[in-house]
């Protein structure tokens, strides 16, 4: 009998990590609130389930794929939830990005249900996902991670272990969002500059990416904003909502985090304009409107 | 007989410069107020002079290696400034950090003594500097670019041609400063927090570096955190200028600039305390004070 790993959520990298279980042989499930993410699961072989609870039965592994705490809160412990249905033993791999005191309190609250937790956020993006080669920042206990380590083998290229604590590899996440959300925003605000300067975009970006300036970010992003394509590969308002948690944690430690406040603001800003679910390099718009700046048009496909 | 140049400022780039340039074969006479420079110069087998007109003389290129817009005027035009000493068609270049508004100037002031001009800001640090590979972004006139062809080979390892219009080159640079700045910022931001959560920040130094919130300067400054090693390659006060520069420019053309004026602020506060002339890492100190972190210790050499 094949092992069973249920993967809920079916977004870019749920999905990946799906497909990628799928095909290192395991008997995976899929479950999503949203019919066509379903169909596409099933049309690359997968079976798929309407709950969460049914989707976990008989599953090893739970992988949750959703967007932010509430919605793991939603599939593990709501109507047809998935932590009433795992077994004893089984694991719960949480791999939203969520405030580590949620995800501390996560671990608590299955470990009473004899369940085991691997405080698991992701990157990568998703192509990287959808070869099974995302990396993981994950905390947990020995005992989680030998039992979840054949799943994680089959989605992630680099798993970092960050310790037996679960909250760690939020933590870590945390940080990589502070950072990532800034680049993105300072990319932004750097090529709306140049524009606004009478600068070639093209010929500013070439020279950046290869000078002290670049991020990876810069890289990734600036060809969206250069092709005028805010097809979203991640949203406006991820970075909304994942800048928001590291104000949130400022605020709870006392600390000053004016960077990521800066970049939240214009993220908010985007999402106000009703961007929030266009490309995160879209937050180039509240720049290029302020200032009155043409961006490059789209580039014919 | 030898063609001759000028390097005006033997500090770490201006230094490189130098010796990149005596490497290739060429005559070149050093110019610095501070007599260590000039001793260490000689050391390496170079001339110096005791003033911008006296090593400029009979030179067919100055190189301007100085800190900012006042000091470029001052060895120009200055008591015993260079402009006047140079013979009808040589050549300035223009490497400091200045405003691009300053430089268009500049150009046009040296045109009226028939002295070519390229705005030519360097990126790159003191060590590709001292290996003749710093990069160069460019702007001015063919005449300008042909004639100091054979001086930019031996100093760079790239040259990025920004058109004939001086101005464009310091364009290029601010925005370049803009996201090094903002970066350095970020990167203080992060892994402050990181050490404020509890994080081990060697662990954390390697996983960002591998993920999307990495950056050119995140890479390059944070181990001098990790080592607890401020002596300065670059200095707090240069981003002080540099993001300065930035605010101007957005201030002058009605353009928000809310991350390069978060990062900026960070910078100006690390100045007050005192950390002006250390390495422009020590802006996490900024952090580490606000919110009662304890920075790594420095590392036994």
């Amino acid at each position: 009998m094949m092992r069973a790993a249920c993967v809920i959520g079916l977004g870019s990298m749920g999905y990946g990590a799906a497909i990628s279980l799928l095909r290192a042989g395991f008997d995976v499930r899929g479950v999503d609130r949203n019919s066509v993410a379903l169909e596409r699961f099933r049309a690359a072989g997968g079976t798929t389930a309407a709950t969460p609870a049914e989707g976990v039965r008989g599953a090893e592994t739970a992988f949750i794929f959703v967007v932010d705490a509430n919605q793991t809160d939603e599939v593990l412990f709501g109507a047809s939830g998935a932590a009433p249905a795992l077994a004893p033993g089984s694991i719960v791999v949480a791999c939203a990005t969520v405030p580590p005191a949620f995800v501390e309190k996560l671990a608590q609250r299955l470990a009473e249900m004899n369940i085991l937790m691997l405080d698991a956020p992701v990157s990568g993006g998703s192509a990287k996902a959808a070869a099974g080669e995302m990396t993981i920042m994950a905390a947990g206990a020995a005992e989680a991670f030998s039992k979840a380590e054949p799943f994680l083998r089959a989605i992630a290229s680099k798993v970092y272990r960050l310790g037996d604590m679960p909250g760690a590899g939020s933590r870590v996440k945390m940080i990589n969002q502070l950072l990532a959300g800034a680049h993105i925003a300072a990319a932004a605000e750097a090529m709306a500059l140049g524009l606004k300067l009478g600068l070639d975009p093209h010929q500013l970006y070439e020279v950046i990416a290869n000078s002290a300036g670049s991020s990876w970010m810069f890289q990734n992003r600036v060809p969206h904003i250069l092709a005028g394509d805010y097809t979203p590969r991640s949203a406006i308002d991820i970075f909304v909502k994942d800048l928001g948690i590291v104000l949130e944690a400022g605020e709870a430690l006392d600390f000053p985090v004016p960077i990521a406040e800066a970049a939240h603001r214009q993220f908010a800003a985007a999402s106000a304009k009703g961007l929030g679910r266009e490309d995160d390099a879209a937050v180039i718009k509240v720049y290029a409107e302020a200032a009155q700046v043409d961006l490059p048009p789209r580039r014919a496909g």
